[in-house]
């Protein structure tokens, strides 16, 4: 069974003199805007800084001030976006970042992220970029052309693990596998000690979690079925001080860094090389918006011949 | 201007005792066999053993006993091939091989893999097989099962180059370049000195070769835009051994081979671990068909920033 990873994100912060994300709006409007995209929340926690929703497909935050809200599998979140540009009106949002990884299976999309700008240019007018080569892992990132400029201290950071061990795969596609062993194997409970966790492991397989601490937030997301294997890490902890544990653990053949204002990236993703990755691809800018973003593809080069995958030729379509 | 250049593929082998594909065939059945999925034939050459038609959309070549298409773009080359089958019948086809690699923009294309073999599957059982991660450069094949045995020295290459240097680029973008000027970059000329050549050049940019000497065919198509360039070469004559002259030329920053049948992959590869590239993908099987396949995909490990590709948020889709 595939399943499509690959998240769409959208960021969206907003001016708190004129609302607050938290006070203003009940959770009926959060599950409003999740079913414009077909996803349902699953569960919620929350502090006095933090809302973290866990959806059918993905993660939403929600702060005073700003939105965080990532789905995958073939969930339109264009239309979560537009909906709340709708109600809550151009006028009180500051800034909107809206983000597209490529997918494994682009052509099963119901869009692409050309149609998605589309949609939104009627109430945002912005500039987009490819960060990435065509041929490999490539990041779409659009975002509000207007007088923001991001915090330098406004730091989130994503990696993305791709081709996990056969290891790895197997204990997390075993059957009846718990939240708890999953967050035992990620070293989770070891990482975020004092935390709120909230996680839900998917049948067949496939796990999310959310977690919270004053207003900080870690959200992971596993689709872990060897052939497709892709694992996701967003926080604004620095996930690349962390990511060697992560390495470690799942071995991917490949993964991603992508960071908003962490200027140290180079320096710090030294160790990667030490542990003989490559870059496959290293990208910089700061955008108009302020946000320093830098991306890279880290691979470990192969030595050794594997065997090509067998399809079923009767199969889903979305497997090939 | 972004156009999608990689290939669709079909190799077919048929029972001389039934039919020859040169005497019995008229060239009014290629033209409507390439006209089925939309391609045109825009001129022709041909010797005694082998007829090679440029196509609007990538190349035919037609032996007595075998034929080998490829088109790109947004052509469904599964629609010629279940012509080919309705008019000459599976009884006289000995072997049949269909091949797509990955898309740049899998999303614009009118069918996928998986659809090509649906439509197959009432007339060729087979099997199928993806050579390359999902995250990364790959290959569909899918082959007639049946009790062919491809001979040993029926061997086939394919080097595929992506991402080639600003100044390839530059130079086969070039305004009014000729098929002249290309051929003599690419060293054609001294390379094939007496093989039949033909070769076309497209507005505003791309070229197409085909060129034959007896049975032997090499066939090049050019989409050389920066950002989404990529340039396939496809023979029976041993590309690896002339790869690392391509590899000069265009310095490539990923490039793959896939080859049929070449039993000293791995030791002929070596000298582009030499040049600095590193294998990002090693994949190997000996198919039912007899044929033994490798698929390799090499990468120029990056060592500086570069920076993103801005878009035209109003541009076309398929840029996306």
């Amino acid at each position: 069974m595939f399943f499509e990873g690959a998240e769409k994100k959208a960021e969206i912060q907003t001016d708190l003199k004129q609302i607050s994300l938290l006070n203003d709006l009940p959770d009926s409007f959060w599950k409003t805007l999740v079913s414009c995209c077909k996803a349902q929340v699953l569960s919620t926690i929350s502090n006095p800084q933090c809302k973290a929703f866990l959806l059918s497909e993905s993660s939403l935050f929600v702060w005073d001030d700003r939105l965080l809200i990532l789905t995958c599998g073939e969930t339109q979140l264009v239309n979560s976006i537009e909906y709340f540009i709708q109600q809550v009106g151009t006028k009180k949002i500051k800034q909107l970042t809206y983000q597209r990884k490529n997918e494994y299976f682009a052509h099963a999309q119901p869009s692409c992220f050309g149609d998605d700008m589309k949609q939104l240019s009627p109430y945002i007018k912005g500039c987009a970029y490819r960060f990435g080569e065509l041929d490999g892992h490539h990041n779409y990132l659009f975002h509000y052309e207007n007088d923001f400029t991001a915090l330098p201290d406004d730091k989130t950071y994503e990696f993305l693990a791709y081709q996990i061990s056969e290891t790895a795969s197997e204990l997390l596609t075993s059957s009846n596998i718990s939240a708890e062993k999953i967050r035992e194997f990620l070293s989770i409970d070891s990482l975020l000690p004092d935390y709120v966790i909230d996680d839900f492991v998917f049948k067949p397989y496939g796990y999310s979690l959310n977690a919270i601490k004053e207003d900080r937030y870690l959200t992971i997301h596993v689709t872990p079925q060897a052939g497709s294997s892709y694992i996701s890490f967003e926080s604004n902890i620095d996930l690349i001080v962390v990511a060697p544990l992560f390495i470690d653990i799942l071995k991917p053949l490949s993964f991603d860094i992508l960071s908003f204002n962490e200027h140290e990236f180079s320096q710090k993703t030294l160790p990667f090389k030490e542990a003989n990755y490559v870059s496959k691809s290293l990208v910089e800018k700061t955008l108009p918006n302020g946000y320093h973003v830098n991306f890279a593809n880290f691979i470990l080069p192969q030595l050794q011949f594997t065997q090509p995958t067998q399809l079923s030729v009767e199969g889903e379509n979305h497997a090939l």
